[in-house]
């Protein structure tokens, strides 16, 4: 208790712990301000993903290699899983499928982008370990494949079948679980030292005991539960209101929310010369959400959803997706890094954010 | 004929020769049996393919360099070429262009990935010359442009003008050939070292004596043609009452059927770390296949089809093709490879055969 | 003025400045012979725009590096940007568009392609810095990702709101420029090591004195855009009458009038083995002209044009763009090339001319 409330002292993210009783009073005195409680959720959830993050890679650190990359490796988006499942529950397909694609394009474009500007400003040149970027890149490149399949085949004038798009969502769900499964063996396993580098965890940190993280890592996930739900009712109302399209709302803004504390890593990394650190966290988070978090989402929706959830996606977050992926994989091909690699993935995802802010909302 | 027995006796494969009396025997006594006819024949195509591999080798082994690298890139896919023809004159067009693009797709990722899957479980890591590879990648690439293109550019609202696809079909049939022609060019006579360990030839394998060779190449090709025939005839309603789509059949089933020969080589080679073979094997049938057997068929179909047969391709096809050379590109950029890189090709595979099996038959 | 008429006399592309007096003489006596009028123009502007070329680069040489390197980045396609204005006052948008995007297609395929072959056949093999290359392939994705996004997020069905794709273009128009101008800061300050030898810059051509010089540029700028303003007349009319589509003027005939200039020296280069050279006027071109002429002329159209001209180009034209990149980013990426590299270039060039040359009119 001792040791979280030093963390919390040291580290002013933790501050903001403040507005999660806030938003709970809130949410009983004032449950029609859907703005103010968009706002205190945001607020909210953006330290309980620090702590999240933290409690992970502490258990991580004290349960070996082996398990511990296993742990970081399922749990490492546990933040975005939290609030997508409490969207699939409320039946908001919509918005899940938006917060997964701007995830994934958030994760390799911003939050590399920013890595490799940060970073650049700092240091002429900066090298990183590219065999690992190059994986979660190919990795990214079948996800895509895997979303963009089941719209090119389909005609576009036939009634698109619901029942081939739902079996062929379950068995896509089941093919990316399997391949992620087996990118594990490969990069933790069989061929872990050509990743090395790229793994590392962040030294400097002390991971707290056991019994902290463990009793941390299910009291936050039960608060990022009940604050997602908050999030998740409001952030329609409160995006009309605010004058944000609901496309630029689950992609930019949900995306942003919840890599933050992910962001905070890589950035800090990126200014310490450790970019295969800063490489690993962006690309690898960006696959995780794409090969696992978004398959498990498609099986939960068949236990917890109102209705199955397939893996069609409006065509241009595909297209998006398929950007993103590209301009990661030749941007981070070389193996080295300056800063304008930065400006130009960042450029990239300014296009996008534009585009998705303009949008008249009938055409997401 | 002692070399052809004993060559029977030891390859396994040889010993389905026996279902090529019985097919004919079949067609017959059951012309109705589609589903029968069509799995004998099957099983009588793929020992064919392989003698007439080996008669192709033979001949070109005993020509030269020049005239024998010649030969063997325009016979290389001569079983595909002679069911595509069996097709071409039944006026089967879709199952043409299925089994054109389905036999690219197959090659680069289907026997590309488990060559890379096979090699590596034996092997940690396989090293192969990339210059070859990327050639092959990059005529893929401008064959799925020329594929691609028409498409494009014609809107989808106004009529599709016939003669446009037809006349443009005629022209990049010529421009893929020369293409063709000026890449053997390239890499069997002004840069030939640039791909030394690329070509290579199987060793090991005595050649057969030339007469023999000639003999067997033109008696097998009139057999293939044969069982093509009761082949191309039985498909379509054998795939019917195995409950599999035309597309499936087009694109998984006969691309498997006449690639059998080429994938036992490439398979063999890649256990005995000899991946340039298999890469070669590989990428070089994709590559001749898209730019000699398509174009060849197009000109073909003015003189043997019922009608001229265009280059326009079901949108599904080239994007298919588009990622299968996209896929194989990153996987073989770097000249080494592990078993995880087949797994990735292997699961693209995966996804695009899935998608076929389950599309409902309209909307193809 | 002595040496002015020097460099004409060994220059013989330069004695096609006597098309400039006749075109002028020809709109005054037969200003309905639209096809007499459009050859003419051709025949005025290809001189006229090696004049440009040569005078700008002796500013830039006389007013040292920095500011040079600007005025060469800036005025380097001022032929291209003088033909638009005249195009763009005109109101014709459409034809605004085809020769910016036939630009790019032309120098990063034709251009460069022809410079691969022409040096390929007198070296072996040749290298290039490709750093430079990729630089200016990244760049063109971006402008590419910017110019298909909004045709990629609106949907087909709803009718495109045209406030949104007119503000979105305005946007994308400053991130363009904005881009543009960070590349040089990078490139010719921060990081101007890196691009070693793809600098460079024509030695062996003796600089013109600046008040020459300056004079030439003034001078010859305002005759191109009276010659173009009779090419933009003509054009459409010519095309008709000799049996051309207005995609194929546009794209094709345009784009080739306008960087005949830029060709030459490429060639040249390429043929004295300094491939730097040809990459850099190539590759920089196509980058230019898609983050700084389009751009610009989008924000000129709001002051001289008609009505604004947005950023949506026909789909097409996008994929065209796209492939291009691809195909240069492919042949660039080794920084070596042979002849057949050039081979595939010119291949997809002529898929994209043949493709537009037999489009029926209505369907572009």
């Amino acid at each position: 208790m001792k040791l979280l409330l030093k963390e919390i002292r040291h580290n002013p993210l933790l501050w903001l712990l403040v507005f999660v009783p806030v938003v709970f009073a809130a949410e009983q005195l004032k449950p029609e301000s859907h703005t103010l409680l968009f706002v205190l959720s945001v607020l909210a959830i953006v330290p309980l993903a620090a702590l999240l993050s933290h409690a992970t890679e502490s258990v991580a650190a004290k349960t070996g290699d082996a398990v511990g990359g296993l742990l970081n490796a399922t749990l490492g988006n546990l933040t975005e899983l939290v609030i997508a499942i409490a969207a699939l529950r409320a039946g908001q397909y919509m918005l899940v499928k938006a917060s997964i694609a701007g995830a994934i394009v958030t994760n390799t474009l911003f939050m590399l982008g920013a890595s490799f500007l940060l970073g650049g400003l700092k240091f002429r040149l900066q090298e990183f370990n590219r065999v690992g970027a190059r994986m979660q890149a190919a990795l990214l490149f079948l996800a895509t494949v895997a979303l963009l399949i089941p719209s090119a085949v389909s005609n576009a004038d036939a009634a698109a079948s619901a029942a081939f798009t739902r079996s062929l969502s379950l068995g896509l769900a089941v093919l990316l679980i399997l391949t992620y499964g087996l990118s594990m063996l490969f990069s933790l396993k069989t061929h872990r030292e050509l990743f090395a580098g790229a793994e590392g965890g962040e030294e400097g940190e002390t991971p707290w005991p056991i019994v902290l993280a463990l009793a941390t890592l299910a009291a936050v996930t039960v608060l990022v539960a009940l604050v997602s739900e908050v999030f998740v009712e409001s952030v329609q109302k409160a995006a009309e209101s605010l004058g944000m399209t609901p496309a630029f709302v689950g992609f930019i803004v949900v995306a942003l929310v919840g890599a933050a504390a992910e962001m905070a890593s890589a950035f800090s990394a990126a200014r310490k010369n450790r970019l295969d650190l800063s490489v690993g966290i962006a690309m690898g988070s960006a696959s995780q959400i794409a090969l696992f978090v978004a398959p498990v989402l498609v099986l939960l929706s068949y236990v917890i959803g109102p209705a199955p959830m397939d893996l069609q996606f409006w065509p241009g977050a595909v297209v998006m997706m398929l950007i993103a992926t590209i301009a990661a994989s030749m941007v981070t091909n070389s193996g080295r890094s300056a800063w304008f690699g930065g400006v130009l993935l960042l450029m990239v995802y300014a296009i996008f954010a534009m585009t998705l802010y303009l949008l008249p909302p009938q055409a997401s």
